[in-house]
């Protein structure tokens, strides 16, 4: 999209720090990281979310993701990653070309990980019926 | 193995809310959920991150991920979700035993993202160098 900052960045019309490029895939630094070495992993063709992503290309993303993370953890010298993707506004996306944040983590960096809750008396089976109902095998 | 909670799932020696289930690839409500509607999705064998899923195995996971992500907007009528995933104890993995989270999200919630930071001047070549080095492709 023309107006997409992640495809101007994958017609280099926008620089980036490129950490791995394919025919498929692009990965680079995330300029505001979370923590040093917050790596983006996008395809290069422009996709909402992840539900807008074709099976091939999901499946070749999550490979790259998975060899970047291990460079990230290696290069970095951290004992952790955290692997995100945030789909839709919602949740927290800034840039609706759908991409994964790799983020390097010791277990000194203060981020904390959200509070979870607990279901009440029954109420579990009404959630999973919910989600049964709507899931497309 | 013998002493993993997600393993014991698997083999239904411990009782789940299970959303979708194939030869490979389990998913259920978490029990005690970042928002309600919170599934995990775990491969059946016993993998401790990421970095450890045999790459045939990872891209089947996350077309399941991308099914019921579907599936858990869709029935819990939400307008966004995240998929992450903690790898290793420093990222706030607490099951050692790979699974995603699929967080239903709406912009109501009050869950915060993780603050971000910038890079002082070249500090990121720096910081690119050292990943890219440790990239095997």
């Amino acid at each position: 999209m023309s107006d997409c900052i992640f495809c101007k960045i994958v017609k280099e019309e926008v620089p980036c720090s490129k950490v791995y490029e394919d025919d498929l895939v692009l990965a680079f630094l995330d300029i505001n990281p979370v923590n040093k070495g917050h790596v983006l992993v996008i395809s290069k063709g422009h996709y909402e979310t992840i539900l807008d992503i074709p099976d091939d290309v999901l499946k070749e993303l999550i490979l790259v993701v998975k060899k970047v993370s291990k460079a990230v953890k290696e290069g970095m010298n951290v004992r952790g990653f955290n692997v995100t993707m945030n789909n839709y506004k919602e949740a927290g996306q800034l840039v609706p070309h759908a991409h994964f944040h790799i983020i390097p983590r010791n277990g000194d960096d203060g981020l904390k990980a959200w509070p979870s809750g607990v279901y009440s008396d029954g109420e579990i089976d009404g959630v999973l019926n919910k989600i049964r109902d709507k899931l497309v095998v």
